[in-house]
């Protein structure tokens, strides 16, 4: 008997929301040896019995049965699934039983919509957020930032850019960043058009040797890297943001997906992933 | 009786798992017109009972039961959401409980952790891959590419920048892109080092009129943006994606999602969110 437990994602589309889920559900299993296998666009019978055969074999050589996340939609090719020798969670079909079952209507049972592109009303909105994110980064006149949902404030490698992606990506905001440096070790301030756009602004701060440590893996053995310049930099956003109250999360122990979330849900922002 | 369906998305955490099940559950009923309520970091009683009232409010007024969407981990929180007037569609503890009873473990119930930091190994190396496409974006060395796990090949606006971010985002994927451009309408040919790098490589072709219309909204009524240059230039890109035998995708109809999963899966790559 194996001593590592065997997943296997299956969908007929990406597999992205078996992915996401069933990765969810596994961190409650931390301890645990873990050998996941990913089989997108499964959208065959052909397909699904060439599967079946292999999870069947994996499954009696192994001697333990594999789980199977799914999250197909198409009853044929779900139904011959369930019918291999494995622990078979359907992360799709009982749901949408009773989301018919309550709202009275029936399903469309079309195979790989959920992160297709016809079906998608969101995703030119992400797209266009992307590219403007990517034709702001770290550079712009303030036409631009016009445009802007949000405009993130910090110093240098405070995590601005990886997060105006995600904004975009994920939830489709128009995210633009306005990076602070202190070469002089001067005060920060805000310029007349940020006082002006003040409802867009949300800052980040984080600890300052977590943020040397950052810089260090860029530029070490700099000025710009050193710890004292990190602490002055930190200290002077942060009395930035609570001089002209703008609001701003602690980065250091925090995640892009949570940065993002906690900026779009403080600054009420529109959700174009919905 | 409204005649839009309310769901709430709830989660203890980002609630980024409940969006992304949530969402590719209702393209199925895309006929219905959704009213999308989101309620992350509802990580405490108090928060949970408030969350209820605001529901039950919700329910009485428009007479129609909203649906809950929930990953909550806690125990406590999620019998406090159980009891609202709401239809409750849990995410996460049905599963959790199979997956004990299968493994024979105890799950952890530790709040929020999908989407956190500390609890998620592949969060570095995502943040690394993203970093690394950030910093080969359109221009680099050869020495930059060796790093590379995929390099995507493909005509200006073909979509290689959001694909590799997405890989690095995603997947934890090293994605660089090799740009091709043709102003003087030479064939097009592979350097020296993308021929030592074949393995790597994979193409993205595009239809013509749809690049065109693409490239008419960044520069219109220029050469670049023409349909004939535009032909010429997927000619060109095709013929040498036949002639090299590169892998490859039109991208035309298929998200970055899609365009993403395949070349992971088309090229075995190693998946880092795993």
């Amino acid at each position: 008997m194996s001593d590592s437990k065997t997943i296997f994602f299956i969908s007929d589309g990406t597999g992205i929301t078996a992915a996401n889920l069933g990765h969810s559900l596994l961190t409650q299993f931390s301890d645990l040896k873990l050998n996941k296998q990913f089989r997108p666009f499964i959208d065959s019978v052909e397909k699904a019995r060439a599967l079946v055969e292999e999870i069947n074999s994996l499954s009696t050589q192994s001697g333990e049965k594999p789980v199977l996340f799914t999250t197909v939609v198409n009853d044929t090719i779900r139904q011959e699934l369930a019918q291999s020798q494995a622990i078979f969670l359907d992360f799709f079909h009982g749901f949408i039983e009773q989301l018919e079952k309550h709202w009275q209507v029936h399903s469309s049972a079309r195979i790989g919509r959920a992160h297709g592109l016809e079906d998608n009303p969101s995703y030119s909105a992400r797209i266009d957020a992307l590219n403007y994110t990517l034709s702001t980064d770290d550079g712009l006149g303030a036409q631009l930032y016009t445009e802007a949902d949000v405009i993130l404030i910090g110093v240098s490698r405070s995590g601005k850019t990886p997060t105006c992606l995600y904004l975009a990506m994920h939830f489709g905001v128009y995210a633009a960043n306005y990076p602070y440096t202190a070469d002089d070790g001067s005060e920060f301030g805000l310029t007349p058009f940020l006082k002006n756009n003040r409802s867009k602004l949300f800052g980040m701060t984080i600890a300052p040797d977590h943020l040397q440590a950052i810089r260090t893996k860029r530029k070490a053995n700099t000025d710009y890297a050193s710890l004292r310049c990190c602490e002055q930099e930190i200290q002077n956003i942060e009395e930035l943001f609570l001089r002209e109250k703008i609001p701003f999360i602690d980065v250091t122990r925090r995640s892009v997906e949570e940065i993002s979330t906690t900026i779009v849900t403080q600054l009420g922002l529109a959700r174009r992933d919905a």
